[in-house]
């Protein structure tokens, strides 16, 4: 309504500015929740909006931002805002709606009250000490009442958060104005079917198509493919766009909506001529960190179809993938995470989305809804901590983990287990025939993760009462959980309880997560290694997105070699037919097209899928082995296994920067700018490093202290 | 964003549309709440925007509207949304955004989807038998996710709501273009000032200021004022509004923003020149249906001016005040709830207001962050089920309810009863000197009448098992009040307890309450009124909104006699002063402009204040007395009482039409188009009727019991 005059005496204003020091700011999570409203209703299915399934929150129409600012000198201070705002100088208001304010010297408290319906209320303030930034505070309800003689109310109690922030710097570049950047891409080739002109992108890709001297009356209809089999086929493609042209004289056309494609159908009826098909491809500007090179030409190929794979399915969030949902789901994000420490090490994309995907209170049913990515969930936040150092997220986040966590205790059972309510999506993996019913032990893990996770984040939250319930919770249902699954005679977790009674179903999930949450003693470990994990006889997994998990315990396990085998075989093979990003599924049994369907649909299948990128996480946590111990890489750890490669090297990003190692049979190089490392090297013989002390761990083992910004050089024989 | 199209789409679909049967529809409360947010931030104060204080809360941007209908013939269903949407038929979607679909014969299920950010999503159906109405279910969350195999849950427990709707039955009247009627008005005179021109209404006011004739160019100020005073102190009005003006010939300009006023005092700088100014009189379309006149002139013109009063406070919402907040009080709501059941009777009102009230979960503070103001609520809740019989507004709000107390019920101190937390505002009156230290006793016996309508409405909505815990806990809480603040021999309810101790203090609220919420004994009744109501020693109330309370218990009382004369001295106070409109607060030892002053402003007070116009609510429930005993009049009591009138008529709203009535002090008139009705007489003797049976009740009581649509005169003798 009112926020549009905003935005032009925002543009007027931007004439004053100079540096960018200060950046528009918003209530913590609003902007981020209200972006992905826009982003997830962009979904269609052949031309029909299709939204999310689960609840959809909004932004703070109306939020107060302050500060106390002391200068040494009067100042004045640009204001910019979007939304219908009121400014207040030590709680006097500025008449009318400023666009700047003399500030004398001295002690001075700013507010600025900002309502916005339709966007979040955003300010942008510049003056030379009054600035906005992410420390600024800012609250929906500020609880400033007056009494009958005018004295405003000292007693609120209101909760402030900071600054939600992201990267507009420029008064100019409005929040809500945000879009992705667009680049021109020209087809590969293209040629004239019965139907109309099939062009080619050469490989998956997204963006806007762009037809190029386009007249006439008429439709011309866009079915896009992630295959030629999808974009030829009209009548079951998933996704088409229709422009409608009447023109007389020929010039361009750009589709309007962003879709998924390496192909594209264009089909017009009328008299519609058009010349020829380009795309503005459209992606978000994150820059690779990360990188790994070895001796395996496969591996590399792998390797860079996989950074492929992750940045097409990173957009304005971490989305599951491009052509079908374009939706945020946690358990698809959890592991975008894992892969982004690896390779871009972006801390806006994880934190958007995490905010995205919890959304607000109240808590209406599990994230997504479902059971198990409520729980990824609570293990993306730490998780994020420990990568980036990033404290006051995982603090500003405390109360919105803590009333998720009690949507979920008050869901368990009068066992104090889970199993799936009315309401609850209990989704494990696509697999058919798995089953779903009753206590399921993979449900009950993950529940006993989360609550570890919480009492980690009591802690740093300073909530110690809480952390120390969370401890006991999570401890008790731990024992419960083995006391239940465990099976002396599987030699496994078993899957479920129905009933009362254990079921005999061994599945993957549970053992191989177990395995890396450091649940199993050894002698489990190898047990499950051998009855499970390397057992062909228990259900194989067809989704990327489990293999992620499995291949990490077989890492974790130190089965690098094997490991490497089953990456060639597996990734290798969806780019043996033609893969140029990697997919939601890959069923090595199938043929030809059938690879394309699921859902029950010839082409429901997403091709360019992120949990399809894991090799960039098994490849740089469990062969460059670079992983932090504790928070922000202050601590760290690197433990090479080639397993079988002759040799690699790579960057492994930190918030200092890069770690970067080379490994070979005989030799390690490596530097780092983070806090303190230890290398941790298996070699037959002690190796040698002239720049600092190797000692020995047994078992042939041997560490490395390692400090910042030093090249190290060590000789040494692997096992 | 993309709801503009559909804007227009409607607008022309609206031509195959015919009668009105249907309506536009929504999920119940959002458009209440998105209306409440448009009109509360439209205040400002002297040019400055004054928003709320308190959490502003959102529609759910994407919403999901259902209903299953069983067609005997195929039809045609036309289609409109404000918002991005989706059709589907029997779970299958239609391709596109259709704006009408077929419909074959048989029984089907109807979905339409529809996300909107910026405004609340809404729908409007029209087939012959697919309409849009009251009976459709809508969700915010339909959980209807799909398994690997394309097959939708059956599992997701989703909550379902009827839908929310009002008057719009125009697929062209958008609900979010709703905008309040106008209608012009001539000013009664002018005068030219030393600054500009004065110009006088008449009488206080609201609406769109209009200059006739205006040329030149400069800023015209419209200063405003509820007084002459006011308007013409530029430096202190309240409000005021600017408009630029740029044109060499003549022409009109309307004011963009509505405000309170009897006088404007336009203020023309440059070479601006203008002819003359008249008023768009912006008002709420409700027509009375209860009405009263009497044999005291005095009473019928404060009867007059109450109800203009309440007329002009009474707009989207329940407003407390024209001139300063507009903001949806509960305290002053629920007064107006009160009034409006004996005059215009508009249950849409009072429902929007509860709605727009209470909000969203999660609850974050107190309703408007008053303790007093959220017991209100609860009655306000009740109440109107009481009045017109709608049950499944009440049991839909159920669950809101329920949180809300317990918010309340989280907050109790150690010994079980409320106090001020950081956060509460315990506001109880404007009163110099009221304490609001330690535990108050008005608050505790508010808190009481809030479990016990708890009780009632969990009773109601079918949830026993609440409904006997609140009642168990309501009388817990009575008996736990009564032993601590009556005092024996102070006759009365202390004001307080603090630290432990029980003060000396005796004020009025909490003992007014008691007696008409029916908490003291026949004897405790007796005594209070001399030690506290007629006790002129007790601190007096200057409010009309505690005055409310007290008259209305002093009319439960019996003292009608002293209450007409109370009310000929204090609102007869306010006209004697030339009042039009009745006032926030009255203090009848202030004089001239210093009634004005308020908040520490010289013009703070509001000179239009719904609750002062408590005399339609004590004129028709206490001397008309006519009120309510089952829900929506099924059965109810009249209880005439002149109170030194010599005679009174008048009407009294019920949900089947209006109870007529005419009393003097010799004969009663009376016909009812409502269920059965007891008219309860005192009578020195035995009163004759020929219409219906006169039975006597003992001590000069007599009833007589009556059937609807049946006229009856009584001959008698009041006492």
């Amino acid at each position: 309504m009112f926020f549009k005059p905003f935005m032009l005496l925002c543009v007027f204003a931007a004439l004053r500015f100079t540096a960018a020091a200060q950046t528009w700011i918003w209530y913590p999570g609003d902007y981020e929740i209200w972006l992905s409203n826009q982003m997830q209703n962009r979904r269609t299915e052949r031309g029909t909006f299709y939204p999310v399934f689960w609840k959809a929150d909004s932004h703070y129409p109306l939020v107060d931002f302050h500060r106390e600012f002391n200068l040494a000198q009067p100042e004045t201070v640009a204001i910019c805002a979007e939304g219908r705002y009121n400014v207040k100088l030590d709680g006097k208001a500025f008449p009318g709606t400023p666009q700047a304010i003399e500030v004398p010297a001295g002690k001075h408290k700013i507010n600025i009250k900002v309502f916005n319906q339709a966007t979040p209320p955003a300010v942008f303030v510049k003056g030379i000490t009054i600035r906005s930034d992410s420390s600024w505070q800012v609250t929906f309800e500020d609880k400033e009442w007056i009494d009958e003689t005018g004295k405003a109310s000292d007693l609120s109690a209101t909760i402030f958060k900071h600054a939600g922030n992201w990267n507009f710097n420029d008064p100019a570049a409005m929040p809500s104005a945000y879009r992705l950047p667009v680049a021109p891409v020209a087809a590969t080739s293209a040629e004239k079917t019965a139907g109309g002109l099939l062009v080619d992108f050469g490989k998956e890709t997204f963006g806007f198509v762009k037809l190029h001297g386009v007249k006439g009356k008429g439709t011309v209809s866009l079915y896009y493919g992630e295959s030629r089999e999808e974009a030829l086929d009209t009548a079951a493609s998933e996704t088409f766009d229709r422009i409608t042209i009447d023109q007389l004289n020929a010039s361009d056309t750009i589709n309007p909506h962003s879709k998924a494609l390496r192909y594209v159908n264009i089909v017009a009826d009328g008299n519609v001529q058009l010349d020829h098909a380009s795309l503005l491809y459209e992606y978000a500007p994150l820059e690779d960190k990360g990188s790994f090179r070895c001796s395996d030409g496969a591996i590399n190929k792998i390797y860079d179809v996989a950074r492929y794979t992750l940045h097409l399915s990173t957009r304005e969030f971490f989305i599951d993938g491009i052509k079908r949902d374009r939706w945020i789901w946690s358990g698809d994000a959890y592991q975008s995470y894992l892969m982004n420490y690896y390779l871009m090490n972006d801390n806006e994309t994880v934190k958007r989305t995490i905010y995205a995907l919890r959304g607000k209170d109240p808590v209406t049913s599990h994230i997504n809804t479902i059971m198990d990515y409520t729980f990824y969930w609570f293990m993306g936040v730490y998780d994020y901590y420990l990568y980036s150092g990033d404290k006051d997220f995982l603090v500003q986040n405390y109360d919105r983990m803590k009333t998720l966590m009690d949507f979920v205790w008050n869901r368990r059972n009068k066992n104090g287990l889970l199993e799936g309510l009315p309401g609850d999506w209990v989704f494990i993996d696509w697999a058919s025939g798995l089953s779903k019913k009753g206590e399921i032990s993979f449900e009950q893990l993950l529940f006993a993760r989360g609550l570890e996770t919480m009492a980690l984040c009591a802690d740093l939250a300073d909530r110690k009462q809480d952390a120390a319930q969370y401890k006991a919770a999570a401890a008790a249902l731990k024992q419960k959980l083995f006391s239940i699954y465990w099976s002396n005679e599987a030699k496994a977790l078993v899957h479920s309880r129905v009933n009362g009674q254990p079921t005999e179903n061994v599945t993957r999930y549970a053992n191989m997560f177990a395995i890396f949450f450091g649940y199993f003693s050894e002698e489990q470990k190898k047990e499950v290694k051998a009855s499970v994990l390397l057992n062909k006889n228990v259900p194989e997994i067809t989704t990327p997105y489990m293999r992620f998990y499995e291949l990490e315990a077989l890492c974790a396990l130190g089965e690098q070699n094997y490991v490497l085998q089953e990456m060639k075989n597996y990734w290798g093979g969806m780019l043996k037919l033609g893969a140029t990003s990697f997919w939601e599924e890959y069923d090595p049994s199938k043929k030809g097209a059938a690879h394309y369907a699921m859902y029950g649909r010839k082409y429901g299948k997403s091709l360019c899928h992120a949990w399809g990128a894991s090799p960039l996480y098994l490849l740089g946590k469990y062969y460059l082995g670079v992983k932090p111990t504790a928070p922000g890489y202050a601590q760290y750890e690197v433990k090479p296994v080639l397993g079988g490669l002759k040799w690699m090297e790579g960057k492994v990003p930190t918030p200092a920067g890069n770690i970067e190692l080379y490994c070979s049979e005989k030799e390690i190089k490596i530097t780092s700018p983070a806090g303190t490392g230890k290398l941790i090297i298996a070699s037959k013989i002690k190796p040698v490093c002239k720049e600092g002390e190797v000692v020995s761990k047994g078992n042939n083992v041997y560490e490395l202290t390692m400090e910042k910004n030093k090249e190290y050089r060590i000789l040494y024989k692997a096992i």
